[in-house]
């Protein structure tokens, strides 16, 4: 259902010239081109690498609608990237990290390692050699497959508790998100490392923060910042707790990393989006986008203002198969998504044994009233959470094909100083070996 | 399944320096820069706009993997375009070829109109006023919403009848496609016009060809090519009959539109991809997608040799859904697709009344030997020709959403002079201003 009140507001970014940028960024370059191509050519001091696991066009679409105008990074929009990795044609993240981290294309599970096991370096670690320092933020545990491939190498994912040391070992100065478990001895669930790696942290210089408060007012240039045992909240149930969001940790990452003279590599992932995917949860997907655009943003404004800043911001592949429409109409009722205050996973755990409140949970929780078959749908599933999130995706006409990753091209979006560079059909691959000729150092 | 040779193939066309291009574009432009980027600076005396119905980057990549290799328009992706229509996100291609071709969106079904009924100009009439010869190449019945939105202005693209007259009256000088029925009186249908078309336009200097052989020796520079009552034969049926390619037609309407020295403006569809999503029939859609990428190839081969050729490639929205694997697999099996040799209209044709005979088509006509839920699943079926494609998309992973269209950004891709201006995210209605721009038309 299109109102005209959000097609305004997206008309709102086109201008005549027939090129669409964003409303907030109609300011002009010295030559008078408007300076959505972010095609700066000044020096690449600063790297930015914005990954919103499991996002694709038809991700940015729904959120585009969802937001009632463009995304922060929208605009910017520079070409696909290919995502298949060593051994398939649909990626995991493990491979499609370590592809996006090391320039090199490994098997599905593997971390910042060949296909024959052999480890090979990040950007991130040519960004240390070279001087500048160096951070990882995630709304996963800091540990999860992503992270991890720019600042450790396992030959298995699941191996948490292997990287989280590595990450002191390589010198990375800033490391924000979830997963305080994998630092901790003695941590309940038997995941814990040998040593206490916050307190040797802390002996080595990094200040530990643990929640919003503590992070906003953290001043020193090397930051552990543990905010959750495992996982963060997904941003539509963090309002409960008193964890920072995506931007404010990347804000408190860039005033950290801004302190070192040589310039940082900082990378940056809304990790949930996939898990959201994963789920068909179609609210937590955009709710997690939102948190991640927000991060976007202040990416792009600090590039804006420091000037030798490159942000980039590319999804490692699609999760779920997610449409803009689905079951036969011609129509998208994303808004709503906009009532929906919990993860189908919370919904789930709210029903009592026989599900006879699963009226009220809905009600209270997603503000729909359900009819008799939607009723019968979460009543009678095996997987009550992906039954509330199918009647909730079905309303809002949003489709799914699986509950894998799909290996469909993503988007590629730069801005700032040599983000020109970034422009066509490019592989994964690329995008490290791209970087790393931008801040001239050797990759 | 990923097989080396494929992985191969598409590495082939990467190069170090991290840009990924096509290997048939490794040619280099005098400042030394890869010429994959088209930014070519020339004079734009001619626009070769060509529109795969229904494509989005799921198609794209699902099309590299099954054709082993990029395809011709891949290197030339520039950025993403939103295709939403005045009244819903998720447009038709009535909607969406007005916008693509007046710069004006209007409601659902409307062929050249505005909501209000009011009627306007496209590009092609902009280039036919400016004294250029123009053309519309098509796999449907010419008549079809998207070629009509380029010659004619009807409030209803049902009323084909309405349109074939209009292309006269317009002075489209080249017209190749399928729909003999409304250009002749007394068709079996009654579909026709109160006039003879065919005999009018030839009284008029028109050439009418009716297959390949008469397209092919044609020497006019007005062209009337009708090649099939209705709709053309899907390129996987084709060779059972005397029709050209969209390859052929491409190729035949530049020699006659390049005899004008103004210049000329040449739309092309490639209209059965988006019945193939449709339909789900992901066969058909390769292979439409297969047809179409060789058009693709013909004109990027012109605009090469000219230098003053734009060429203009972008679906109108995404059809079906469409996804990269499907099922919860990390995989993908498109090599089945090849074994594929008719849609599954026809192979539902086929079938007897009982169906007993499923099993025996599906091993004729797509090398399958089905198993017994399979066998049950077509048997069974309300829908029989749904169900071979749903068959025969599971083995080959490829997932779907929906019977209609998806309203997903679309990929735009450009080649040639001025092809620079089609960066970033566009809206569908900036297509045609940005060709005014270019050409240096009053539009």
């Amino acid at each position: 259902m299109l109102k005209k009140t959000a097609l305004l507001a997206l008309s709102g970014g086109l201008v005549l010239s027939g090129i669409a940028i964003g409303t907030q960024d109609s300011e002009t370059t010295a030559s008078g081109k408007p300076d959505w191509a972010g095609q700066g050519n000044g020096k690449v001091h600063n790297v930015i690498y914005m990954i919103p696991d499991g996002y694709n066009a038809s991700y940015a679409t729904n959120y585009r609608w969802f937001k009632g105008e463009e995304s922060s990074f929208d605009p910017y929009v520079k070409g696909l990237m290919q995502t298949y990795s060593a051994d398939t044609e649909v990626t995991d993240s493990a491979a499609a990290g370590t592809a996006m981290a090391t320039g090199v294309k490994t098997n599905n599970g593997m971390v910042g390692v060949t296909p024959d096991g052999e480890q090979v370096d990040s950007i991130l670690d040519a960004a240390e050699e070279a001087g500048k320092s160096t951070g990882l933020v995630a709304t996963s545990t800091i540990t999860h497959a992503t992270p991890a491939v720019f600042g450790s190498s396992v030959e298995s994912r699941g191996d948490q508790a292997l990287i989280a040391p590595q990450y002191f070992d390589n010198g990375v100065d800033v490391i924000l998100g979830g997963g305080r478990d994998y630092f901790l001895p003695e941590s309940e669930d038997g995941k814990q490392p040998e040593l206490n790696l916050v307190e040797s942290a802390q002996q080595d210089g990094y200040e530990y923060v643990t929640d919003l408060d503590e992070l906003t007012s953290a001043k020193s240039g090397k930051l552990l910042g543990l905010f959750a045992d495992d996982a963060m909240a997904p941003e539509l149930e963090r309002g409960k707790t008193d964890q920072p969001s995506l931007a404010d940790m990347t804000g408190a990452a860039l005033d950290a990393l801004e302190q070192d003279k040589d310039g940082f590599f900082l990378m940056v992932e809304g990790s949930q989006i996939d898990w959201a995917g994963h789920a068909h949860d179609a609210a937590w997907a955009m709710n997690d986008t939102k948190a991640f655009d927000e991060a976007v943003a202040a990416a792009i404004e600090y590039a804006k203002k420091d000037k030798n800043t490159l942000v980039v911001v590319a999804g490692d592949h699609e999760t779920g198969g997610m449409s803009v429409g689905s079951n036969g109409e011609y129509d998208l009722n994303i808004d709503v998504l906009h009532d929906v205050k919990a993860t189908g996973d919370t919904m789930a755990a709210e029903l009592n044994e026989d599900r006879s409140n699963a009226g009220e949970v809905l009600k209270e929780y997603a503000n729909i009233e359900l009819t008799e078959e939607e009723a019968a749908v979460i009543t009678e599933a095996d997987d009550v959470a992906s039954a509330i999130n199918e009647v909730i995706s079905d309303r809002a006409l949003v489709g799914w094909t699986t509950s894998a990753h799909t290996g469909t091209d993503v988007p590629v979006y730069a801005y700032g100083a040599k983000s020109h560079k970034f422009s066509g059909l490019l592989d994964n691959t690329d995008l490290p070996k791209l970087m790393g000729e931008a801040m001239k150092i050797e990759f």
